[in-house]
């Protein structure tokens, strides 16, 4: 029997909509390309949100069309987020820093018909645009008068776009799972594979990821996402927010650590989200300035792993710090770092054990490992396979991609992650490695993510990644790669030392390797891939 | 084009085994009929339900079967809700309150399958037995060793149903839009009509209540509803306390100002939910005792308008109240008084000025003002009309009652509320009255709520409604009818002048009539219909 209630899609204009109503003082402050601050209320973007989507529709955009964008996280990709996905049309997003090849395929792939840019990319444009599609219009997210001189491509002006273009608009109806969104996986190997998200999974994980933690959307305070926009809808901020009341600043493209600082200490910004990379040069700003941006007191942690120096050393001046999981085929929050309420008075050190795992799922995406034969594993904290997830906000599928999409979900209809992890009986995710970042030695695993931590631990260390190299008697064997804090670079020995009071003997890495820096993905993860390519004549000492 | 996104139906059993396996602290405590306090876990009620549940199949429950209930809030009327919805049949949650008539009918109506009921209500039962469904099986909610003795018919033993039943339940997949509970309207006039909620609206409810109000969902802090499970699912808390971590106090019958602020002050309750006249009673107790229950921060109130007299003297004992709004029809809530965070600081007169609205509207939840011809009223904060809201957790018509169906939405496909309502153009809802209790007076309305709310104000006045009685030249006219704080009672024309203040004359009540108490209604509002019944042959003081 079905009940008798109405049925409404759950849309994501709604969401803007009801941000402009309630929460008339909500405000969005941007770092502009222009140079300036610009700043704004929910009402105000709403309605430039309004004229930009009546716009689009003038320019012939329809229902289930691709409109790219390549921008920083600014007001105006606020606006195109909402506008393009309001008139049922599907928002691209593309991350600047994938490889041109990758830029071209994934263009084309999606057959958009518009792309908006910010300034800083005419250039990244106009070397590929020959191998763009023909018809593509360009649209530079600008202020008129701020226009590029010399524009090596034809071009329209946002602004212009919204000019006299009313208001006001019908939001249009259709079903809750139409297309809203399209992000396109940095995939290490093969072509970028795109995830296609819907209302109904958009809107369901805006209003999950408050309820994972309230704590974090306190009506009236400022968000910080220094995770972009480009990258898997910043985390879902952009819906959240507006949803619970948080203003939002967005900082453009400045993401180094004094710049962060400066912004968030001149805002009063109370939670920032972004990746460790990001923490690192923020932290280090911190302990250079001697004191926290002013009202910081949520930290919140995605993309990869946090290490655990990373997140005493904001604990230790006074921020929350806690620690989310997901990936670009989950919306991307599947679990969140949050301490549970019974551990609030515990030491530091307790409180850290917890905290540096992936946390609780959120409600709606359910977890299962599995071993290698896709056998269920026990959720006893010991077990360790690998992660599938389901739920709403979890794709089933790529975009236009059959051969993706057969290999996506297992028999069960869950989504494999490659991801390596143990389970906890309260339920608490702890990621022990990507599947191919684990290292085999002697048929026992290695987890490179543990060793990381531990080294990073260690105070001439400012940073470091563990890779595997290949080894005649033990199959696989860990080495370090390392970045210096300062001038001293300790030999493997007091490395080893340092580390074994945690790990065995046999689980140590057999080397140390200094380097100026670690190579980064598009998505500012520590990348493995590159390592590995670069370690790849390494010949491990045994053998030498 | 669609989404490529997992398609999940929202299930209220997800909602539990989240809470059990996420919130392994979070705790249930019931005050019993049998006379003591229950305490247990998440994981143990979970295990419970699921016990329950198999008991359920075993008595050859099945997907759609209506299975009753009547009885006060306690852990056992909790299992009920999630192991009736759990395996898809349909929780009919009945007020022990409403006459034998409607009790009777609206259990034939039902044609429910079970009835379970706690120990207090078997006289009420072996009363209207006769009239009942043949077959329909009884469950006292008790001990084994606590059942009645001489039970006047033939019932089950609650825990007999669970027991040797295993602890563990694969909930089936359903449809998210299968009915899952019944509730009926203590409709003032015909028989009751029965909202039936669905899961996705229960689900999207419990999620919608939690971003509504953050701050009411602090993760290991404890939520007294006071507020029935048999009245409109408690307004949501049995699914948004185990979503968001809160433990569950739940007070059973006992529900008078010294045994609530007993309980609260032993348990730390941060958070409770009630009517008007429950928190009357708990002010006088905690007036009486000069403090507040320790740890009592959060009151919510709903069901009707709270006098603003009430809102102050909890703000001034340092809690925070807000306004809830809604229905049967709107699974309740269907707007929250959340003070806007802009309004923090402002004086505690100006913030009772919003606290007495009652505020914003849920996410989801859309609100239209219509004039006598279902005309579009502006949202400006003086057009007054009939309030119609529309969302997936509005009813779009009544449970085996085509003639009510037919009537409950109009052209556009909004409910009407019958409520009399104004907007702000920052989306505050300002209940006027109900359309029925608005004084026609001369062709102008006259709100009774707002004279009410004036006329508790004043020190001599505990409790006060006010009615339209006939007039010959103004067709209607105010008077009121109050209930004393103490022995004295003010003439009319000291109250007049009291009042006159804020009211231009005219609008102000023609005569006071003191009585002992007011009448309330199964729901413990004042029940104005009985009110009018009472002074039915009243003569104006004109007309004498």
């Amino acid at each position: 029997m079905k009940g008798m209630m109405m049925q409404r899609p759950l849309r994501i204009s709604d969401i803007l909509e009801f941000g402009a109503e309630q929460y008339q003082h909500g405000e969005i402050v941007s770092v502009r390309t222009e140079g300036d601050i610009h700043r704004y209320t929910y009402p105000e973007a709403a309605a430039r949100t309004r004229q930009l989507a009546n716009g689009l529709l003038a320019h012939g955009i329809e229902l289930g069309d691709r409109v790219a964008t390549l921008a920083w996280n600014g007001y105006r990709h606020f606006e195109l987020y909402y506008a393009i996905s309001g008139i049922g049309a599907i928002c691209h997003t593309i991350n600047p820093r994938l490889s041109p090849e990758q830029l071209i395929y994934i263009v084309n792939h999606a057959e958009d018909k518009v792309l908006f840019l910010d300034t800083t990319f005419v250039p990244l444009i106009a070397a590929v645009k020959d191998h763009l599609p023909k018809d593509l219009t360009y649209v530079i997210m600008s202020d008129k008068d701020k226009m590029p001189k010399d524009m090596p491509f034809e071009a329209l002006c946002y602004e212009d776009l919204l000019e006299g273009q009313p208001a006001t608009i019908d939001w249009p109806e259709f079903d809750e799972n139409t297309a809203c969104g399209l992000c396109y996986t940095s995939g290490t190997t093969g072509h970028p594979k795109g995830a296609l998200y819907s209302h109904r999974s958009t809107v369901l994980h805006a209003m999950m990821i408050i309820v994972m933690q309230t704590s974090s959307f306190v009506e009236g305070s400022k968000v910080l996402p220094v995770v972009p926009l480009f990258h898997v809808n910043a985390w879902g901020l952009p819906y959240s927010a507006p949803l619970s009341g948080l203003s939002i600043v967005f900082p453009g493209s400045a993401l180094d650590g004094p710049s962060l600082f400066k912004l968030m200490d001149d805002e009063g910004v109370y939670s920032a989200w972004g990746v460790p990379t990001i923490w690192m040069g923020l932290m280090a700003e911190i302990q250079s300035q001697g004191r926290m941006p002013k009202g910081f007191k949520d930290v919140v942690v995605g993309g990869s792993a946090a290490p655990r120096s990373l997140i005493k050393a904001f604990e230790e001046h006074g921020a929350s710090v806690s620690h989310a999981w997901g990936m670009t085929e989950t919306s991307p929050v599947g679990s969140h770092g949050v301490l549970p309420a019974w551990m609030a008075d515990a030491p530091l050190e307790e409180q850290l054990d917890i905290k540096q795992k992936q946390g609780r799922r959120c409600f709606g995406v359910e977890f299962k490992i599995v071993d290698e034969d896709g056998k269920r594993q026990p959720h006893d904290g010991k077990a360790i396979g690998e992660l599938f997830v389901r739920g709403n906000t979890v794709v089933s599928g790529y975009f236009n991609n059959e051969e993706a999409s057969a290999k996506a979900l297992d028999p069960e209809g869950w989504f494999g992650t490659g991801d390596v992890a143990s389970i906890e009986p309260g339920g608490l995710l702890v990621i022990q490695d990507r599947a191919k970042d684990l290292v085999k030695s002697g048929g026992e695993w290695i987890s490179s993510i543990d060793l990381e931590n531990l080294a990073m631990a260690h105070p001439a260390i400012s940073n470091a990644a563990v890779i595997a190299v290949p080894h005649k008697k033990w199959d696989e064997r860990p080495i370090l790669v390392a970045v210096a804090a300062g001038a001293e670079k300790p030999d493997l020995a007091e490395l080893q030392a340092h580390m074994e009071e945690h790990f065995a003997k046999w689980q140590l890495p057999d080397d140390v390797i200094w380097v100026d820096a670690l190579p980064l993905t598009a998505t500012g993860k520590v990348s493995k891939l590159t390592l590995r390519q670069t370690f790849a004549d390494y010949v491990h000492p045994d053998e030498r």
